[in-house]
C-alpha cells in the first residue's frame, strides 16, 4: 500500500514527504496506521548523523500512537482497530531479560532493530522500489508502518492520541527513570540536568513521588516556568556561577541529593549529576544518550564513598504490561501530558518541528497525519 | 609512656622502629595496647607518597587488634581490659550518615582523621618532642596507640589476635562488599579482580552466599591456589588473552556476571570490572583505591543498558555494632581467617612484611609486638 512518510534520506538533510509502499505485514507482524507522532532529540541525534547505528534512507520518528490495521500471521494479542503505542523497547515476555523480573530490555528483537530492519532481516518500506530502513522498530513518521507484535502496547481507545503517543518515548522515560530505576521516596531531594521533555517527565514524577526538594538546573530559564509548574522548587542556571555546578549544588543541599537525573546526553553534565549526589547513599541515573565514542568519568573515590551511578532506558518500564496502565493514569489526569505539548502541526511540517527543537522553543512538537492526500 | 613503634619518617623511606612518647588520652579517647597488626595495601600506599592525604612523620597501621589500658574523660563503651578492634571507619551513632540507616561512613571524626591528628587537632604521639602524626584514627604500627572511643569495635577476649585483626580492614571490606554493597544472592554470577588479601576475601564472602560460579581474575597464577580454596570455580589471567578481559569473561557467561568487585585500585581493571556485568541488571563495585588524581571512564551506554556502578569502604560494615558478631563468626569458623596470614613476625621485620607485598609473595603478614624490649 501506499503511505505518505517523511523520509530521512542522508545525514544532515531535511525530511523529505513522499509518498512510500509499505508490504503487508509478515508473521508476527502488525500494520498500523499513526495518527499522532513527537518529535524527539534522538530522531534528530540520528538524523544529524552521529548516531553509529544510523542508517539511511531511513523512516525515522518512535513516539507515536495509532491504530491496527491489519496483523500477520500468527498475532493474537492485537487485532484491527485496536489502539495501540508502538514500542522501540519490545517485551517478548520469553527471554532471559524479559523473564528475570529485574530489567525491562528485551532482546527479542534488538538485533534486527538495531540494524533498521525487520526480525526477518527485510525491510517493509520502499520507494521507487529501493528499499527504505525501519528506525528503533516503530517508524512513526510514516502514516503506515510495520511493527513487531511484541513492539506493541494495547492502550484505551478513549485515550486522546496527541497527548499519549508522548507515552511512546519522553514522558514515559522520565516518570520510569524516578519511579523504577531511582526509585524516589517521599521527602527525598532531586536534581534534574536539561528541562526538555525528558527533565521535565522527571520533574513531574519527582512530584508524584513527593520528593522535598526538586533543583531544576538548565542554561535556558525560559525552561523554568514549566518546570514549576511541575513541581520543581529550585533553580539553577550553571552560567551564573563561575564553579562547577555540583559544587553549588552541594553548597545547596549540604551533602548533596538523594538522586539526580542526566537529561541531556552531555558527558559533562552527566559528571556534574554524578558528584552533587549524597555522599553516602545519593545515585545518579543517565537518561541521555552520549553522542559516539564519548565517555563519562569521575574519581573512583566519588563511588567509594557511597554513590552510584546508573543508567535506564524507556525508565525501566515494561511495555506492553505497564504502558496501558499508564494511559489510564493519563487519562484521568494523574499524568499530564498536555502541558509538553507546545506545537502541533501536520506531516508537512515535520521539518519545522525539528527547528523548533534545535532553537530550544519547544517542549513537544506533535505532528499528525491529518488532512493528508 | 613510651612505646616501641613502626615510624613513617617521610615518603618512601622504610619505616625505622624508634620509642616513640605517646600522651595519656584526651576526653573520648582510649589508650590501647596493640597486640598484632596486619599490613596492608593502603599503609604501602600512603608509605609510597602517592596518597594526597598522607602527612609525614606518621604511625601507619589500621588493621589491628589489642586490649584497652585507659580511658579518657566520658568514655563510657569500652574500659580498661576489653578487647578492641580500631575502626579506621568510625560509628558515632549520631551524625547524619549513622542515623540514615543508609550507609556506614560516619564523618564524627572524618575531618581531623584525615589529617593524622586526633579529633581536638592535636596529636598524641612524639619523637625527641617533635610531634608524630596518626593513621587513619588507628595507627596500629605502634605498641601504645591513642584511639577515639568512637573508633573502637568491642570484641569477645577470647579471640584471636593474631587472625581477627584482619577484621579491623581487608577481610571486613571483602566480606561486606559482597553481603551489604552488592547483596549477592544465591545463584548469582560473581568475578573478582585482583587475589590480594581483599580479593579472597571477596571470594570466600561469594561462596558463603551460595554464589554459582565465582570468577577469579589475577596475571599471578600462584594465587588461584587459595583462591580455589575459599571457593572460586573459574580463573581467568588477562596476559593469556589479547583481548581485553571483559570481553573474556562476557564470553564465558553469555551476557556477563551479576557481580564484579575490583580489589586492586587499579582504574583500567576497574572499567572491565564494569563493562564484564550483565547487561540489563550487573553491578559493579569498586573497593580498590586508585592513586591521586586517576580517574575512572566507560561509555554511558555501558549504565543506561542496565549496569551499575558502585563503591564500598569498610565494606558498608557499620564497626561498633556489625564488628563484633563478625569476631563471632570467625570464632566459630563461619568465617575463615588463619588462610590469608601466610606470614607472622615481629615488629622489627615490618619491613619485610613490605617487601613481601610488593613481591606478591605474602597475602597478609601479621605484625606482632611480643618480645619487645
Amino acid at each position: 500500500m501506499k503511505s505518505r512518510a517523511a523520509v530521512a534520506f542522508g545525514p544532515g538533510q531535511p525530511l523529505e514527504i513522499v509518498e512510500i509502499d509499505v508490504a503487508p505485514p509478515k508473521a508476527g507482524e502488525v500494520l498500523v496506521k499513526i495518527s499522532h507522532t513527537g518529535v524527539c532529540h534522538t530522531d534528530a541525534f540520528t538524523l544529524s548523523g552521529d548516531d553509529p547505528e544510523g542508517v539511511f534512507p531511513a523512516v525515522l520518528g518512535h513516539e507515536g500512537a495509532g491504530v491496527v490495521i491489519e496483523v500477520g500471521e500468527g498475532v493474537t494479542s492485537v487485532k484491527p482497530g485496536d489502539h495501540v503505542i508502538p514500542l522501540y523497547t519490545a517485551e517478548c515476555g520469553e527471554c532471559l531479560f524479559c523473564k528475570s523480573g529485574k530489567t525491562n530490555l528485551c532482546v527479542a528483537v534488538r538485533a534486527t532493530q538495531g540494524k533498521g530492519v525487520m526480525p526477518d532481516g527485510t525491510t517493509r518500506f520502499s520507494y521507487n522500489g529501493q528499499p527504505i530502513y525501519h528506525y528503533m522498530g516503530c517508524s512513526t513518521f510514516s502514516e503506515y508502518t510495520v511493527v513487531a507484535e511484541v513492539s506493541l502496547a494495547k492502550i484505551n481507545p478513549k485515550a486522546n492520541h496527541e497527548h499519549v503517543c508522548l507515552l511512546g518515548c519522553g514522558v514515559t522515560t522520565g516518570l520510569g527513570a524516578v519511579k523504577n530505576t531511582a526509585k524516589v521516596q517521599e521527602g527525598d531531594t532531586v536534581a534534574v540536568f536539561g528541562l526538555g521533555g525528558i527533565g521535565l517527565a522527571v520533574v513531574q514524577g519527582a512530584q508524584k513521588a513527593k520528593a522535598s526538594r526538586i533543583i531544576a538546573v538548565d542554561t535556558n530559564p525560559e525552561k523554568y516556568t514549566l518546570a514549576k509548574e511541575f513541581g520543581a522548587t529550585d533553580f539553577v542556571n550553571p552560567k551564573d556561577h563561575d564553579r562547577p555546578v555540583q559544587e553549588v549544588i552541594v553548597e545547596m543541599t549540604g551533602w548533596g541529593v538523594d538522586h539526580s537525573f542526566e537529561c541531556i546526553g552531555n558527558t559533562n553534565v552527566m559528571r556534574s549529576a554524578l558528584e552533587c549526589a549524597h555522599r553516602g547513599w545519593g545515585q545518579s541515573v543517565i537518561i541521555g544518550v552520549a553522542g559516539a565514542g564519548q565517555e563519562i568519568s569521575t574519581r573512583p573515590f566519588q563511588l567509594v564513598t557511597g554513590r552510584t551511578w546508573k543508567g535506564t532506558a524507556f525508565g525501566g518500564v515494561k511495555g506492553r504490561s505497564q504502558l496501558p496502565g499508564m494511559v489510564e493514569e493519563a487519562m484521568k489526569g494523574d499524568i499530564r501530558l498536555e502541558p509538553f505539548v507546545t506545537h502541533t502541526m501536520g506531516l508537512d511540517k515535520i521539518n519545522e518541528a525539528f527547528d523548533l527543537m534545535h532553537e530550544g522553543k519547544s517542549i513537544r512538537s506533535v505532528v499528525h497525519f491529518e488532512n493528508l492526500a
